[in-house]
């Protein structure tokens, strides 16, 4: 049974590495947006798929949702004393996967070809695939300030400032990662992380041919809302901004008919229309999985779910 | 009385530091080679401008002649662990330097007021001036690999490579940087440091106006050659491989009439030709300066021998 997941960050990384426990590598690809990718101090820097590298290599920082675990901070503590800007922090470990990235980035070297090389190097031997290979980025019109690059909004302003829209610049040009519609093409299942659908999922759904691809699979989605708000970040103030209640209901519409199963906090039943539950399947389960015991659970229990419908 | 120093890495930085420990601000500008500047992952890095500007504050690595004292190697460790290129070392507090000037120059920022604004934070209060704001790179042409950049052939490659020729790509469109002129103008004397002509001096020299304004000056040089040796880097085998016996005398010739006073080692008075005794100074003395307290003095000859000149 093949699987693609897709996902942003932590909550993304967080599922990701609970079927990676369980599935072969040949059975798993986990396709990771790249509308955050950002420079920074010339560096090329991949937020989301670092998250869900270093997670899958489980050298991630628990506490922090970014970085490595233990890493240190020479680099940035030093660069703060020339006064440079520290809204966004660099460990001392995590800096040099930023500068290899960019020294190949610089030789020609396609992201998807980098993020496998660096993969191997870290011991991840599962398929982690940049949504794709140039370059996309993500935008927040905010009534504050204005548009705002994604980071900006999301580490600089704390996502304090309230969204009007989002714009995923360069998506409509864009083609999907070399192995990005192939792995879908192939996958027998998709799996939806417990990831951000406004600035997570939806700019790999944006992409050439990504949408109609899934829409002719069976797709799973953990929801990323338990008892009306976010696990981490910003989504649930993201729903009210946009007029929607959050919840699981509101995932649901968000993904319009993509979704043939949605896994919810049994708390959040009384959430789902009645219309939902005629036309998707809704299952019921612990969907909050901080360790790596409830992620191998939640996996399995996602398999299940595939492996009866297929 | 005001001074204007020219300098590449190590040698030029000690002597550099013995004159801004007796000269205020106002009276002493370092112009440094940026010839050796690259881009090395992404980065700019301007390896002269750093020596000077790292001893000046008196955090430079006296045993490596690169880098700051006592720093960490956390993310070169973990680039090799990636088998990134490791022939150039980056220390963790050094790699804020190089980082945080590239940022400023995306910005558009000139090396110039980076350097400034870098020396401030670093509390070195003596102008440390670039000699160009404009990209200068020095290449190597050798005997066994061609073409090098110089930072290849100086480290990578150990300058064990033969040396054919030097070119410095864009010298004759470059300016130089903003105050270079205006302080060789106003300068009272030129003192040429301890650095390597070929590869530290003469791009400086090759600069629009400069050769010609020192010309006018009072110009005392300390030779980099002692007992046919260089105190370090590859000098004395580059005159070799020219055809030269590396000595004072051989630096003379080098500096075809600029040099108006020459500081040599006492050993090597014999080396010196009757006709260059007679067209310029040759002053005798230790200069030699592995620590502080001969830097100091060397200086103080050194503004000894201008003061009698002026």
């Amino acid at each position: 049974m093949k699987i693609a997941a897709l996902a942003g960050g932590v909550g993304g990384a967080k599922l990701a590495q609970g079927l990676a426990e369980i599935l072969n590598p040949a059975d798993l690809s986990i396709i990771v947006n790249t509308g955050d990718d950002f420079e920074h101090f010339g560096l090329y820097i991949s937020p989301d798929v670092d998250t869900v590298c270093y997670t899958l290599a489980g050298i991630a920082n628990p506490d922090t949702g970014w970085g490595i675990a233990a890493d240190t901070f020479q680099t940035f503590t030093a660069l703060t004393r020339f006064g440079a800007p520290n809204w966004f922090k660099l460990g001392d470990i995590d800096l040099a996967t930023h500068l290899e990235r960019t020294r190949l980035l610089d030789q020609g070297e396609s992201l998807t070809n980098i993020t496998h090389h660096m993969c191997r190097k870290l011991g991840v031997t599962h398929s982690v695939l940049p949504m794709t290979d140039e370059r996309v980025s993500t935008w927040v019109d905010t009534e504050e300030f204005g548009i705002l690059p994604f980071q900006e909004y999301f580490v600089k302003y704390r996502f304090e400032p309230k969204c009007k829209s989002f714009l995923f610049k360069g998506i409509d040009e864009a083609e999907p990662g070399e192995q990005v519609l192939e792995t879908l093409i192939g996958s027998d299942a998709v799996v939806i992380c417990p990831s951000n659908p406004f600035v997570s999922i939806d700019p790999i759904l944006a992409l050439k041919g990504v949408r109609e691809t899934i829409k002719r699979k069976f797709v799973l989605c953990v929801s990323p809302i338990i008892g009306g708000n976010a696990i981490k970040g910003p989504l649930a103030k993201m729903f009210l901004e946009f007029g929607y209640q959050p919840s699981p209901q509101a995932v649901i519409d968000h993904y319009q008919g993509l979704v043939d199963c949605i896994l919810i906090d049994p708390d959040d039943n009384g959430e789902i229309s009645s219309e939902a539950r005629s036309s998707i399947m809704i299952h019921e389960t612990e969907i909050l999985i901080p360790d790596i015991a409830g992620r191998v659970r939640l996996a399995k229990e996602i398999l299940d779910l595939i492996r009866i419908q297929l």
